[in-house]
């Protein structure tokens, strides 16, 4: 198990679930834009949010942010000692830095000192494309480069004495990334930040973001994750909380099993599917319920019973069935409408 | 390394690449439809198409389907040995059965005799969804009887000298999808075909697939995939496609690396990125050219210098890179245009 930290009140590691970031894109100089963006990432289901000072200019409406937000914060800064001692003063609830570009082992020790003073955790963040020299100069993979890296930094924090530590080792190249992290998960027991970084535009983010997080999460590496998308940071969340989803991490929202539709299928099951996803798209029950909408005979009875509530088409009709009990039978042009009520009833009446 | 078997002209197992299915949701007894929509998964990127024969009226077409398919064709049968039989006499290039639903074994084994007189390859379907009453009762974890199923049906075909055999053990839980193939593939080395089965629309079925086939594939399982989406099927070609190129198995196309943006980017960097997108779209390289489109100065330089073309933006130009040296400065506004100039030229300089 790994070690406990807490970035203001979200437990990372230890017993904790898997935790949700992501980062603004706002000018941190303008306040009222920055909260918004929080606002919304919390809503739509984010847990800690990462604000960047890139200058003096923004450490006092830095302040005001972390104030204000309704998420714990954590600073993201580069290359400067006085925006991170700053930023600690201000009151964050983290501080992410690369310690290989702060400038000096010396600067490094302000920065532990007076988080040890605010008894905040840093996220030794190493990525790829700012590997210093001497590690990537060095003989053997990226991801040992990386893992290399973050280890120098990870005994200097312990040789003063600074143990509130996370971690991450992110690659724009997924395979860089999986295999960074499963070297550095069997090297020592401070929680993982996982990411994939410049992971592109949408889609194809969404994509490396699930291979690369996805696959780590399956064999049990990895504390919190950020999803990095060329988009706004609200699909990041909704990607990640897909990832949680699918790896069985997150125990609520609705999961919905529908087949590709074949030859087979003599409903319009596409718009079936659709309407149904439209119906539920505010609903948020307390926990996972899994419905199944299928096509045809051949899978479809199967998914339908092992789904909460599942409906299967045959060639006249849906029959709606009900933790494994067939319920009844119903038109497809009223299908869907009797399925979504007997959704809220199930969640309703086991909540 | 895995036993060979061909569909018609596409090798799988052995040394050949990972290829990618699909499936018709048309009529097949609509032969315009059906053949306008392989034409369209073929343009796409798909390279063996399956199409299901629900009914004996749905025979004919579909030899005509066969012949004229610009894919080789696998067939998709449930229930019946004769639409079995007469589908192989037709001429198809391989067939997709679940042997548990056939009937009997007398029936199983007169489909086995037919593929080996036309040497086509059998496809053993398991899916969770219809798994025969006698491995579900049985104890012990989904995936376990899944592939108890699936070994019944190996030793069945092998006793009868059938070896020409892939495999596939489709759930529409990722995690026992990836399970079961764990499983399989340590216990025969006959090909695998991957999916995760009723994987649900666009979002989250891109989402599922990305997981559970990605993270197979970076574990080196897995000959050839289909992504199910409960969607036009030319989405799931571009779903597989990406999950080749971010496992590295397809070395075509370009990959792009952009940042997520923060406080530190002064650029319009989503509309950037956008812009290379669309101006790419169409624009298809025989090899695989990395293209790095980064918002600042942290991890922009990295990035852009191990990309084969990259750009990195600081407060008022873009940075130019090509294979690691840097080029020219550029204004943010020409900068696209001029970055595309380089990657065609890129291209063209070396295929």
């Amino acid at each position: 198990m790994k070690k406990e930290i807490f970035i203001g009140n979200v437990g990372i590691g230890g017993n904790h679930p898997v935790s949700i970031q992501s980062m603004t894109s706002t000018d941190t100089r303008d306040i009222t834009a920055t909260l918004n963006q929080i606002t919304a990432l919390k809503d739509a289901g984010c847990e800690i949010i990462r604000v960047a000072v890139p200058a003096k200019d923004a450490l006092v409406p830095f302040k005001t942010i972390v104030e204000k937000s309704p998420l714990p914060v954590v600073v993201d800064i580069h290359f400067d000692v006085y925006l991170a001692i700053k930023s600690i003063e201000a009151g964050v609830h983290g501080i992410r830095i690369n310690p290989g570009n702060i400038g000096s082992n010396k600067k490094v020790k302000e920065i532990l000192i007076a988080a040890n003073e605010r008894k905040i955790p840093i996220r030794i963040g190493v990525n790829a494309g700012s590997l210093e020299k001497k590690y990537w100069n060095a003989p053997g993979s990226t991801a040992g480069k990386m893992v290399a890296s973050v280890m120098d930094k990870v005994r200097f924090f312990e040789d003063n004495q600074f143990f509130n530590i996370k971690i991450s080792l992110k690659s724009s190249d997924v395979i860089q990334t999986v295999q960074a992290y499963r070297l550095i998960d069997k090297k020592c027991d401070y929680p993982l930040h996982l990411g994939v970084t410049e992971a592109g535009t949408f889609f194809s983010g969404a994509i490396k973001s699930a291979i690369g997080i996805g696959s780590l999460l399956l064999e049990g590496i990895g504390s919190t994750i950020r999803v990095s998308l060329t988009d706004d940071p609200v699909q990041e969340i909704k990607v990640a909380k897909e990832i949680l989803q699918v790896t069985g991490l997150r125990k609520t929202g609705i999961e919905m099993i529908s087949c590709p539709t074949c030859s087979r299928t003599s409903v319009d099951l596409i718009a079936l599917v659709k309407e149904a996803e439209r119906e539920l798209a505010h609903f948020k029950p307390g926990r996972k319920i899994v419905v199944a909408i299928m096509g045809c005979e051949v899978n479809g009875p199967g998914e339908a019973k092992e789904a909460d509530i599942g409906i299967a088409f045959s060639q006249k009709y849906g029959y709606i069935f009900k933790k494994g009990e067939m319920l009844e039978k119903v038109e497809p042009n009223r299908s869907i409408t009797r399925l979504i009520e007997l959704i809220k009833d199930f969640a309703g009446g086991e909540t």
